[in-house]
């Protein structure tokens, strides 16, 4: 059971009912002022918490969301939730003690960020948890009852929420950055149940965030953060009952963007009785101009500020008994955080080709080359939305510390070589050089958060134009091909690159997702063998951009491991070992259906380890509904596990689904049942007719 | 004995006389070409070793020259050049493996920077070796005679040099750095021989570098790189027979900044009759133009061209029994290196102030918060002119790995923070926090070399406007005394910074030049003790920027702490120790004497260590003459040592002066005996009658 309101509801609506209308108007904003007459002291609701408390300092600094999400491992992701919440309360508990909370001083994260990775261009996409519903859904929701302290099922673990978690943004946001203020993404009904609002869905029902973020862009024409269709479907069809907040300047874009209306007072207006609670931004600053020209009732406001004030002491705010409160700084950075973090940078990374080369024998006389502009770059451990690590451990840092014999760097060139000078450093040639001298060559491409990541001077407003790698790079990996050592790339980005010509040369590929900052430690563990790779990708990778739709094209045609029908380079879900896994005796257990009495089961089978080595094995279970009467997956995660298994022994593994796992999405977005259908499990698979 | 160039001279001769005029052009270009009929192959001069080999990967990245020249310790700044020498020689080795050399492969380094640091705010000031001539000469020498291969007494220690050095920028440079390719310096004849060229003269009589570099700026109306007055001083009056070189683009500068001609082909004819052999730039592109429109004779680039052919020979270019063709990739970053590297980072800490709460007694129990932009940024390791460290420390990390207690970090704020966003990180609260956290503030304000540089988008054009901290770092600063912790300041800079405040209300303070890749590790020893600092600043510190004559005056007047008359915030050759030393028995032992039967002696003092920890002690000779008739020094270093006693200890020093010690230079530039002498050593002095 989740938390029960009542009595914070009740308390809150004794408080705002004491304050006037313009004490009212105030708490709308995020920066919301004391009001030192009712002992309520100021609080700024902007905190951010997507892989680690950010922006505020020193924390623990978890792989990117991304990274978090190709682990497949949700329990451990709700384990770091927790931890991010705890070192997020001992933080406030020491900011607080010096009066109000400034901005990232607060406990209300607008955290996960749970929109769907559908191209691989958008600079933000490595926030998310990739290309999948049901993956983003699982992912989102086991954050969200870690950060607000609850346990697996839901059920709360103290009086007091540990902080608020704010799924964002709703919905549909994806792109372009350098739009994103005016942009009107249009969404066919099926792709916005089958794929857009699916994850919040399932956050929704699932975890009972305490709230939500509305979109920057317009979605079928409504601005996302006055959006009557949307807010209606999230409280109405999805269940919702919590807050909802404004993106940055989102609700005075309406008017200066948008232009949906010509003054902030209307679209503040617009978007209060739509439903948006809280405005980051300014326009709510003329909430009280909007009530006095008619446009905004006083009850509106009052519920407004009541559900606000309903999450503060439900978050303990007013109370002196919540045990929070008695967090110290000793949770942030603990030895226990770090053991988390270094788990999930381990289960993070994906081994994508491998001809036998790794793991690579640690011996004394191994000279190791470690080349590239990503290979001693902090920044790509960090992500965006980061906050400050104690300590760090870069990819050639990592080696270097773990090499038993000679290890040389170069970083070669840079991501993006403009135009450069003639009395720039010869990267090239250092690297040919260096590779020329090692058995063995760590390459390390890719791109690092200033060449992907939200809205900037960088990339492409914030994008990538395409999804090669940059021709400095490019270059760089043919000079060092040129030197005849193998090489072993390792791909360092926060989105699918198109890797062709490494996989044709390279003797194995890795993906290494913004690792946290441990994933330099965590990646040389696994090239020396340390460590059996067990990441799977949670995007596809395409073979080049022009395998993919107009960026700007909302139509999820074409996209992703559901709807792409070419050949990608590297699917979703794909991801290699040290040992070999065999899976058999793949059984449906049937359950009480879904809608329309759906057909509804979960699954088990045996893994059993053919290799040498332990290893982990993330199991995926799709279905094709083989006979739908409209526009179905390809292919459809409906569920997953990761298990354990030691050389040579056999687990049992056991894959629960949705009720609705054997459903599809029409045309008009509902909700149908299917009859049937293929069920696939490595290279098992099932037929099963309702 | 130096090299004899007999051969060397020959060789190239014999070389040169089979070149058509075409082809001696072209090897007056820093970027020679190959001469394949010749088997002479392409040939970069320009190359760069500061502090280690610089802008061509990885090496070891040694104190920035400010720094060194802060040990006072020109014996192990000897074995710093040698590594570097030797460093370069194998980067050297592979690079030509790959054909003719590129820019930063070859072994002809444009170091050592040898100009008088007289202003505070010259950006690259910290290239240097400070204000003093004497030190800058003692220290200049023996980086030229280590990195060329000689002893420490000049004699060759193989049949070939084992790289070139190039002492930079003849002369008068430092600033400013936004006008340097017009600026005209105006310095008189005595500034010019007691301060400006002195350091050169030491260096060509001491060491014999293979080449020097003309400056960009005019020096009383000649262009550095034409000057018929400064090249005639160079050779006529200092005996240089080695090669001149232009700085990069100064040529072009003649005519395009300067308008001294107005073209680049007289500005080649110009600069080659006055003696610039090698341009680094593209003038000398226009070389046999000019020597068709008569400008320039055939003899004049024939024997510019015998010179660098000398040179090359004498490096063992176009030799096969040059044994420093067998050294191997396995001297970069050699353990030895490293061990240079770290000693020389020790030796350059300077303790400024200390009540006692140095050092620190390194308990589990002791919580430290370190704090400030220079915490654990990597560039202020590195300088500027720097190569790529395999590994550094930061002063955050060094401290870190060294602590078993707590260590707290804070950025704090930015170097400068200018306007920042809403959105920005409050790092002024999380400063105050982790200092409240803490029983100790390290303290780590100042400058990187972003902020403080040659000519550049950065600061004043690559200069400071002032010396002050940046108010940023000001504000900071306050918030963080508020917390009431006790703080120790470690400024970070290149540079003399106005530290009153500091000095008031810190507890400690210390000075960290650029310190080399294990600049944070060596002072986390300074601050625990594991190391007794004994480092000297080697710059005036002085109070405020208003205490400083206009910056592009370059009048000696109020300069420096030969004749600076107020009262400085930390005086030249400041720098204290956890020991105390007793000097006694300062003794002169005449000797022959310098010019016009001038009073010479050498010195010899005991130096007790009075306190109980081991310590280094840098012993500092001053005279000042009493009686002159023209202007001299307030004081004047003629000597200095550095010793280590033992606690309880005595040591007899022994100091070197040179010949011309006793001497002054007379408003006419002439070198003159003096009469009536104090000889000041700690606070011993001896009057001297000639």
């Amino acid at each position: 059971m989740d938390f029960d309101n009542t009595g914070f509801e009740a308390a809150a609506r004794e408080l705002v009912g004491k304050m006037t209308l313009a004490e009212k108007c105030s708490q709308l904003k995020y920066n919301a002022p004391a009001i030192e007459r009712l002992g309520i002291p100021a609080y700024n609701w902007w905190n951010e918490a997507l892989h680690g408390v950010a922006r505020t300092g020193v924390a623990t600094v978890f792989p990117q969301a991304i990274a978090s999400a190709s682990t497949f491992d949700d329990d451990t992701l709700y384990e770091e939730a927790r931890a991010i919440g705890y070192e997020g309360r001992a933080k406030y508990n020491e900011y607080r003690s010096l009066g109000g909370t400034e901005i990232y001083q607060g406990i209300t994260y607008w955290s996960p960020n749970i929109n769907i990775f559908r191209d691989p261009r958008w600079g933000r996409g490595h926030e998310t948890y990739g290309e999948d519903p049901y993956l983003t859904g699982r992912m989102g929701a086991a954050f969200v009852l870690g950060i607000e302290g609850k346990d697996r099922s839901g059920n709360p673990l103290s009086k007091y929420k540990l902080a608020d978690a704010t799924l964002k943004h709703y919905a549909v946001h994806s792109g372009p950055e350098a739009d994103r203020h005016g942009f009107d993404a249009k969404a066919t009904a099926q792709d916005m149940f089958e794929t857009y609002l699916e994850a919040f869905r399932y956050c929704v029902e699932k975890a009972h965030p305490s709230a939500v973020i509305g979109a920057y862009n317009r979605t079928n024409g409504e601005p996302c953060c006055a959006s009557p269709t949307l807010f209606g479907i999230l409280h109405e069809k999805f269940g919702f009952d919590g807050y909802i907040v404004s993106d940055c300047g989102a609700i005075n874009d309406i008017n200066a963007h948008h232009h949906v209306t010509d003054s902030p007072e209307k679209s503040s207006a617009l978007a209060i009785n739509a439903g948006c609670d809280l405005n980051c931004g300014s326009a709510y600053a003329s909430m009280l101009s909007a009530f006095e020209s008619g446009l905004v009732d006083e009850e509106t406001i009052t519920e407004a500020c009541v559900r606000l004030f309903t999450a503060r002491f439900r978050l303990g705010m007013f109370a002196d008994d919540c045990e929070y409160d008695k967090i110290g700084y000793g949770e942030v950075c603990s030895s226990e955080h770090k053991r988390i973090c270094r788990k999930l940078a381990r289960e993070s990374i994906v081994l994508l080709e491998n001809d036998g080369i790794l793991p690579l024998s640690n011996d004394e006389r191994l000279k190791i080359a470690v080349i590239g502009p990503a290979a001693n770059d902090k920044k790509v451990l960090l992500g965006n939305y980061n906050g400050t690590p104690d300590e760090y451990v870069t990819i050639y840092e990592g080696i270097r510390r773990k090499a038993r014999g000679a290890v040389y760097y170069s970083e070669g060139s840079g991501y993006f070589d403009g135009e450069r000078g003639d009395w720039d450093e010869k990267r090239y040639a250092d690297a040919y050089l260096a590779a020329k001298r090692a058995d063995v060559v760590i390459m390390c491409v890719g791109l690092s958060p200033d060449f992907e990541g939200e809205e900037g001077p960088f990339g492409y407003g914030g994008d990538k134009r395409d999804i090669e790698l940059p021709a400095s790079q490019r270059e760089l990996y043919e000079r060092v091909l040129a030197a005849g050592t193998p090489i072993i790339t390792v791909n360092v980005s926060g989105s699918a690159m198109a890797l062709g010509r490494q996989s044709e040369t390279s003797r194995a590929v890795l993906q290494f997702f913004y690792g946290g900052q441990y994933g330099g430690e965590a990646l040389a563990e696994i090239l020396f063998g340390e460590t059996n790779p067990s990441g799977r990708l949670p995007v596809t990778f395409y073979r080049s951009t022009d395998e993919l739709p107009p960026f700007e094209d909302y139509s999820m045609e074409g996209r992703t491991y559901k709807f792409y029908e070419g050949e990608p380079l590297y699917p979703f879900g794909h991801g290699l070992s040290y040992t070999t896994f065999e899976y058999s005796c793949l059984t449906a257990h049937e359950k009480d259906g879904g809608t329309d009495g759906a057909y509804s089961a979960d699954f088990t089978l045996d893994v059993k380890n053919t290799g040498e080595r332990d290893g982990d094995e993330v199991v995926l279970l799709y279905v094709h509904e083989t006979d739908a009467e409209c526009r179905v997956p390809i292919k459809k995660l409906i569920g997953f596990c990761r298990v354990s298994v030691g050389a040579g022994e056999t687990v049992t593994a056991a894959i629960k689904t949705e009720p609705d796992a054997f459903c599809h999405v029409n045309e008009a977005g509902e909700t149908v049942a299917g009859h049937t259908f293929e069920v696939m499990c490595g290279n098992l698979s099932l037929n099963i007719q309702r």
